[in-house]
């Protein structure tokens, strides 16, 4: 951030008075400017016993396999956001939604929100930022090919919550690792 | 938002190629400026059987009670800003945090997270944002002079829960309502 997005003004990274970090502050009309994380909420869309996932058509991570999901939007809630981004991912529309699993991302100051849900008749499609989609099996998972390490830790316990048929809401912290050399 | 905080450019506000809502787009550089919901991370703070609260010294709804809670900074998870917040408004150290309730309000572009957790050995102060501080059982909190609904719903459900001694995480959403008259 080098200019203020209200005056047009030259911005510093000081510490406002009352405040105890550094903030972006404009050193013309004194505006504040915070930066704060920022939400991604998605679906772990099931139909009987297959989840439904897409192979992203974009980058990060482009022709490796995800859950729906991505930022969430101003006005709307974090299950019409999950919802949202499944139809727009997988053009699946999706009913029953639980909370499911909270994964705080700190190294980026994302907060990941799924939602455990029903595949509305078992019908989805491909939406544009995906290569395709499909309804998976956990013996048919590309475990190898997961796009980001929040979807296969949410996939991972959701197909251990299934064999006791019980599902409570959990909160993980995912820490920075390198990513493995190909 | 006025102005470009990348080159000071003029902001217009457009739909970008691909994208099916509008941004505030740079005119001269392009970039686009995305505004995303922000995240309010809080405790219910219990010792015995009170929870402990604040009285704001700070607007909005200065003078009246709150848990303590404030927006989540970049670079830290849920749960630590849920633990600083406790600390800066009401002193006090927390242990076993649990998350509770998940508060969408939607008409101002905020989620709200709490946890339910144990305030340290009894112990708490004053923050600089407080004017007091204390540990109320049910029949003490001053339930008419809350500061938000969300507060006031996280109190309701966390004494109800606890005649079961059970609590289950729940989302709920805030809809719009005019304030009373005074």
């Amino acid at each position: 951030m080098k200019f203020c997005s209200d005056c047009g003004g030259s911005i510093a990274l000081r510490v406002p008075l009352g405040d105890d970090r550094e903030r972006f502050v404009c050193e013309t009309c004194d505006a504040i400017h915070y930066v704060n994380p920022r939400v991604i909420v998605g679906c772990l869309p099931v139909y009987e016993d297959k989840v439904l996932m897409c192979k992203r058509a974009i980058e990060p991570r482009h022709g490796y396999w995800t859950l729906p999901a991505g930022f969430m939007e101003n006005g709307e809630t974090t299950e019409q956001g999950a919802a949202r981004e499944t139809w727009e991912e997988a053009r699946a529309q999706v009913r029953n939604l639980h909370l499911y699993r909270v994964f705080d991302v700190p190294y980026i100051s994302q907060v990941y929100m799924f939602y455990r849900c029903e595949v509305e008749d078992g019908l989805f499609g491909v939406g544009p930022e995906s290569l395709e989609s499909g309804l998976y099996g956990e013996d048919e998972i590309p475990w190898d090919n997961i796009a980001f390490p929040v979807v296969k830790k949410a996939l991972r316990a959701y197909f251990e919550d299934r064999r006791r048929d019980e599902y409570p809401v959990a909160v993980e912290t995912i820490t920075f690792s390198k990513p493995r050399k190909p």
